[in-house]
């Protein structure tokens, strides 16, 4: 055996409890969706020194890589299924360093009841790049677009927002965090897999919060010809996030902009919202209705308690 | 739209033809294999400065991400449905490339009948990092494992073998190549699409050569916990790696070690090899049977017209 089917086989085989999978002793994997459902495919990547810092612990990169995407299949109102990991590792990588890695993705692969499938590994001059594509199933043609918002609808978000951009500055020793919770936000999202069923039942549009709220709302309303109204007092954040923003209101910018919350963000029809929040509360996510989809074309406004809308310097995340 | 969202609808949209790529104006695909059939998976990726050189054509460069991938496909017995692209771009990459790259991309994906379903763009301290994740589909059950081979099965391989490998040294200038043809067939694999109906017919075993004939050939052995005698003699040359290996015979160790000749190696039970071979024909892709399946947990062995066993110093590539 090579070294590279070695650490494959040590490391990694572990994790491929799928019938399909082979063991990863094959060239490809294979599977089929349920009769009548469709197979949601999803994929996004971590890269050492843009996503997370080069000394984040090994284990929680692998969670996070897992689980940004298993947020998008769970925003779409699918089932996770498994995934396929792609990852390029530096020269002079330490063995512990992916012992740690496969440690950590083999728990959140067994605790999401979605196994490794395949993968390459391979050796690359620059940091570290992981890029995980994430398979889930639903029954055809369900699959909750970005598309669908209606003028009169509710806005929803799950959870709490500006955790993880909070964490994020605090990552950087540019703010304090007490509790550790904003910190622990940034590092290890909680992908809502609970509430794609109710998503499912009754959103008309939703989408993942991954660029922070204003920009991906803005996504959501250009996809669905509509503006939005959104009431910043409404939207739900932590007690940590609540203490940080009472010290300096300033931080409502990277609280609603900064992104990295993987809370699903969806519209709800009126004759909805209801039957929605009942099975939210089934599901134990908290849902907060935070304001309205509007006619219009511009970006949606984030009205303050007077109705002043905010403007921000830097509305969404982008890589170039 | 940020600017990330605009590289995407500008290079990348008009390669997502297939109706759940959504146009990528989604977070997610939506697909379903047809009904009684598998999908088959499959990741592999490209980095420059490992697998390409950084100045190489970018067209070139895209069109091989995607095709050492469908290479797999057809080796496994599928055909080709769409894939995920990945591509994290160094700071200060030049849209051209991007251009050119996407329009490489779209030449394949419409070549091959494999469209994009959508994908991750980022931006990378580090070198251009390709990653594509193909599926393909066939009959429920029927995907053509490495483990199958049994005692006395033929050994086939299509194309000829080698000249990747010799392209290689000549694209590092320590061999001539009068004719082009070695370095376009290391620039440009073709992948043995017509053949996949034909392996999944008949072949016992089967993968792609992407190791190298020698170590892929191993991995095909351990697999179905066997051996194999090839006859050197039978491996199929090109007419250019015939003259290089004429002119050095030192040139034999890359061309059965060097990979990247994504040509297809099988095992065919003796009352198929008459079929396979007529199936092959039809589909106009030659074959050559190389040699037979033994008992025995050794690596294969490669025997000169005199029976001698080759040894090899680097039997086949490995990342670490």
């Amino acid at each position: 055996m090579s070294a590279e089917d070695e650490l494959i086989a040590r490391y990694f085989k572990p994790l491929a409890k799928h019938p399909g999978a082979f063991g990863l002793a094959d060239d490809a994997a294979a599977i089929a969706p349920p009769q009548g459902h469709d197979l949601v495919l999803k994929t996004d990547g971590l890269i050492a020194g843009v996503h997370f810092f080069p000394d984040d612990p090994a284990e929680g990169v692998a969670r996070k890589a897992l689980r940004v995407n298993l947020s998008d299949l769970a925003a779409k109102g699918a089932r996770p299924l498994g995934f396929l990991l792609s990852i390029a590792l530096p020269k002079g990588f330490r063995e512990d360093w992916l012992a740690d890695f496969a440690h950590g993705l083999g728990r959140d692969a067994e605790g999401y009841q979605c196994p490794l499938l395949g993968g390459d590994t391979d050796s690359t001059p620059g940091p570290t790049t992981i890029y995980v594509s994430a398979f889930g199933t639903l029954p055809a043609g369900t699959m909750v677009k970005r598309s669908g918002a209606k003028i009169g609808d509710h806005v929803f978000v799950s959870g709490t927002i500006g955790d993880a951009a909070l964490g994020l500055r605090i990552r950087k020793g540019e703010l304090d965090d007490p509790s550790g919770h904003l910190v622990s936000r940034y590092r290890l999202p909680q992908p809502r897999m609970a509430l794609a069923e109710a998503v499912r039942a009754h959103a008309s549009a939703a989408m993942d919060i991954s660029d922070g709220l204003a920009g991906d709302l803005a996504k959501l309303c250009r996809a669905s010809d509509t503006s939005a109204d959104i009431e910043v007092a409404r939207v739900p954040l932590s007690d940590a996030a609540a203490d940080a923003l009472s010290g300096d209101c300033d931080l409502i910018e990277p609280i609603l902009t900064g992104g990295e919350d993987y809370e699903i963000l969806c519209t709800v029809a009126s004759d909805r919202v209801a039957a929605f929040e009942a099975d939210s509360a089934r599901a134990s996510v908290s849902v907060s209705d935070i304001g309205r989809i509007v006619a219009g074309n511009t970006p949606p406004r984030f009205l303050s308690t007077e109705g002043k809308a905010l403007s921000f310097l830097h509305p969404s995340y982008s890589h170039f």
